[in-house]
């Protein structure tokens, strides 16, 4: 582990309760400091939370200044840290169809007032990283919502909601999240791409990027890992969340590593030595899990540890993998590196090699100048198993 | 149907003689002018295709002349257009680890020549589309590749060949199709998307659009009708490929309408009647299908009949629920039609509706003020069901 | 619609209150009296129940005693029957890892007594099928659980229980319901498959089958109405529980026929016309839906008449397709009916077959005897959609 | 590597050429000799084969007689064995609908011609595994086939190859092979359960068990590990095809481990310990995979390598991991051992558990007696990462 890593977790990640679509909680709740202590042990660095998680969505000024007092003297004891903070925009009823898509304008109005007021929250705590998680945005049904209207309001309020950041100069920029469905049939911005496409429609993309969550994209079959080297080649990873997820079923907000075990390896590989052998994201290492139902409190710390835990193997496994002189010699044969080289020379057109008279010969690809693929990949599997 | 309806198919699609992976082909292959002479009879509009479709890989320049003289008699006698031409970049062995992103410079640069030999053809052909479909731009090992190079290397292909095609003063738009697997084990940009996302980085993001697949996106479990309605939002729906898929599994290729019918329906009313009432797509209506291994000659142009009569009989369908009155008590019911009008009122900021003084109460919702989602469905399938 | 069609509801379905993972329940419950009137009204033959949908797990035995009567009362009130029951054994944290596999034998021991319990109601309140769904039996984690003990540990349960009902001398079968994952990241008996083999494993086979839910098989990307054809072949189709879902993700529980529509259609011709034209099942056609949590009590309504309603208009457009003469003359072509004729002739033995000098030419089969499955498909489409 | 473990090979994996869905074969065919002798060197027990991988579909009998006679000098000269024979009823066009359950009684009549042919060819090579891959049996339309019809004629096929077997007195029995899609739209027998099922309605089951296929169960996103321990369950793992599938997409015949890494640690913790700390199967490992299209020869050998590296790697820390005393006093402690005991006491009924007088307090488990599953798995990678 280097000491520069950064884990945070998020309040409601150890915090959850255990009631599912198909049972009640199996743990009682516990006060936010025995939570933060707790954290602070495991080796966390900091929390993040929405706001329902810190006050309750009924509370009154009152209670809502005194949870943020008590959470405020939690981090000061422990020395955790806040860097972000987000809303909770799916668990009320009054969510039921969305917030800022929702066909409702009353509610689509009620949703911005309260992430302004988080906003506000945030600049309080510090947290320079604003996340954004429409889980209700979305329909089980086609004919439920004219889509293209849907994104014309997604846009306004994040339209209003930069403008607003910027208008305070707050310290703020917004991540958002996608996921393709649960707890809606299908929602808005279901993936990593979709999400990048719809920030360059806004008026300020510059203080929108992402924070895509490893089991979001494994819902829709996709690749972690390229998809967050689409998001840093976008210059929009602005966040990110770790956690493990079996294939495409429901949610399942594993462990970091309990997945997709190889993707994992190749992830961490990424963040850590992604960027010619240096760090491609210097960020946080947030973990979005749950603890899972069977876990009395006990488990749910024994949990929170093996998270990072596997980052810190993965990252030690990915360290030497990437200096083993036999996987340079791999990746020569295999021409990974060549790929950084331009494909046109500098300053050729596309005319000129057009015209270019080469000698190229096609056929010769035909059984022969194998990759060797496999064995890079075997090479990359037996470091991630600990074998070289 | 509607007589300005253009339908279009793929040479590609009834021309695909049955070989897959685990069987050889079950029909030999006919001229390329009884092909042209049943698309016509079966009420095709154009055709569209791909380089080696006409002629192929191997074709000398004269072979290849021979086979464009052909295909262009064939149109003027048939009078189909070509809206739309493609480069074929995965079939060769050349093409094993892609074109645009291969790890070897050399077949990068022998793809950018294909594509602008093929752009020239376009030209002549007056194919106003050229259609890219990177299936070999991928991986099946994490570490195969450098994803972040890739993406720059896909970059540059495109920004080369868009100013190939603005310095010739072409009439021709590109458009991406995504995929998200299948032959590779992940392929670039593989959702709508993370196409969309990848345009805004290019240099001529103008001439730079999509053409999704109905069964691609459906391959990752989301929904193509969401997924058109953010490319058409993107104003990036440059073309479209119509097919049939059931479900998360290898790529089916089926008729249109034979996969999905219900998302099929609302597609129709989407591209039909999606702009308040009116079309929102004046493109092409092309079927990217396989006509099964099980059919002959006779059951292929059946197939073909059978795309043309799913989007009609759908189009038909969609027409009378636009229409239906009972449809349009729902929707306002269900308030579908008041997500157009703005959250915020005319020159409203985000701090005056902060600071509003509201009476709304979000435990209204609670128990009450139900959308009438379920009904709305409901009619919306009768109407696909002609039980209305 | 028939008149003979029993249409059965789950109280749990109409019951349930819109409490997901994300968020809490958009409804309020209502009296048993106020459900069974309304099920009556939109024309359900009868209800099903878990124990716990009857009186609260912690009931005491005269709570217990109350609820039933109360039941009962509203089921003479109304003349609705209850032909199935079912016990819940995975809400309460007691069953956090399973009931008949859990790890720990006192839970083992509870579960089983919570059911001969519920096997005793079942019998007094005239039920004659006993569902079974093992939505905790499974394990998130290989290392949690050793499958072939809790296999075994499944086949006890199953073997006294069902030793149980023949001491009594009830009118009993038991009727497993397969699901492959949610609640658990793996379910043991995930499809109907498994709970086929499983079955021929017990001391008592004739006196249990199964319950296939259509969204269960169709969460494994598997076709419902074939299975519930292995399922009828095996004699072993006891009970079904209809809803939609739309492919692979969680559980959605969405009305009959608002998922894969063209699959609920053939699923209906197989149920009704199956058996040479007749009907191939002959128990209720249970809903087991969940009415969206966007609904409110209205809502909940119009969902449960959707229901009826769409298995009413399948039924409709089956007999037509099962009676159009086009259809059986293209069945015809495709030979769909020769496959109930023997392959080998009577008395024939397998070394005759091999023996035989045949002229039969494989050959003859490549561009020649299209089967003209896609011509069918798009008849049996048109009927669904009411074209024909 | 035990010496014991006989890793096998299919003819038809390291002889795929590369041919798929998109793009011709990348690599030319080698002679039989030079393929065993590779084999061998990268250290087989022994080589498997359908018909069609010895001589070509066409061939006379005096071809076949050279084929088979080569391929028995092969075996001899480097000692390779032959446990398994399989038959190809998929590649001609004349099995475009399949082979048993062709809608056409001849093709049915021919398919089971040639597999009679091919038990002789078995019993003549030593081979006492006789597999069936149904792959085209199945149906891309429900209008298609009538399923139970189709499962009468699959299992008349099967009841008739059995007397076959039986009455030569063959040392041979059949092990069926579920795939759930690909190439059909579905596939009849989907899953190891579904074949489980079907083979107690056979005349002789006794002959008839399974050979399930990793990547095959993962297409449908079940758990390859609980399907063989399943399949364990019921006596009918007769064989086993091993290789790697990165989720639910198109059958990727990855090398075994390269695609869900942390199940294929527990499936061969299974296979070397799960009974009792011993073997629970006996026989070869074999491994059903396709070496990557992007390889050339020497790749292909490579991959064939790493196919029995990651086996003898996984087995090493399996057995590491079943004889940690840290596993063990957590095994305990999640009691995953306790279910091995029976539920109820010996002699002890249903009536005396149900009037048991238990003090037994189901809210005890409440936010108490947590399982530490999750710390139990993270041990169980770090013994697969060889971190222990």
């Amino acid at each position: 582990m280097s000491a520069k890593t950064k884990f945070t977790f998020g309040l409601w990640t150890v915090g959850w309760l255990g009631a599912d679509p198909f049972g009640s909680a199996t743990r009682a709740p516990i006060e936010i400091e025995e939570t933060l202590e707790n954290l602070k042990a495991v080796g966390a660095y900091g929390i993040t939370a929405h706001d329902d998680d810190i006050f309750s969505f009924e509370s009154t000024e009152a209670q809502r200044r005194t949870a943020i007092d008590q959470l405020k003297a939690g981090l000061s004891n422990t020395g955790l840290k806040m860097p972000m903070l987000t809303t909770n925009l799916f668990s009320h009823p009054v969510f039921k169809d969305g917030a800022f898509t929702n066909n409702d304008r009353e509610v689509r109005r009620f949703a911005i007032r309260k992430v302004i007021k988080n906003i506000d929250l945030a600049n309080e705590m510090g947290a320079t990283t604003f996340v954004m998680w429409g889980g209700r945005e979305g329909a089980e049904y086609d004919s439920s919502k004219n889509i293209m209207d849907a994104l014309a309001r997604y846009r306004e309020a994040l339209n209003v909601l930069s403008e607003y950041v910027l208008a305070q100069g707050y310290d703020i920029k917004f991540a958002l999240e996608p996921k393709p469905n649960e707890p809606r049939g299908d929602i808005l911005l279901p993936t990593i791409g979709h999400a990048l496409g719809f920030i360059e429609t806004l008026d300020h993309p510059e203080i929108v990027g992402l924070n895509p969550e490893t089991g979001h994209e494994q819902m829709a079959g996709l690749n972690f890992t390229a998809g967050i080297a689409q998001a840093i080649d976008a210059g929009k990873l602005f966040h990110i969340d770790l956690n493990g997820q079996k294939g495409i079923k429901y949610d399942q907000d594993l462990v970091f590593g309990h997945g997709d075990l190889a993707n994992a390896f190749s992830l961490v590989h990424l963040l850590e030595f992604g960027k010619n052998g240096n760090s491609a994201y210097d960020g946080p290492r947030h973990f979005d899990y749950k603890p899972s139902r069977t876990e009395d409190w006990t488990g749910v710390w024994e949990s929170a540890k093996a998270n990072i835990r596997m980052y810190n193997l993965l990252e030690q496994r990915a360290e030497k993998f990437e200096n083993d002189p036999e996987v340079k010699a791999l990746r020569q044969r295999a021409k990974v590196d060549q790929v950084s080289v331009s494909t046109l020379s500098a300053g050729e057109t596309a005319s000129e090699l057009a015209k270019e008279s080469s000698n190229f010969d096609p056929d010769s690809y035909f059984n022969n100048k194998g990759a060797g693929f496999v064995q890079l990949n075997q090479i990359a599997l037996e470091h991630l198993m600990g074998a070289r």
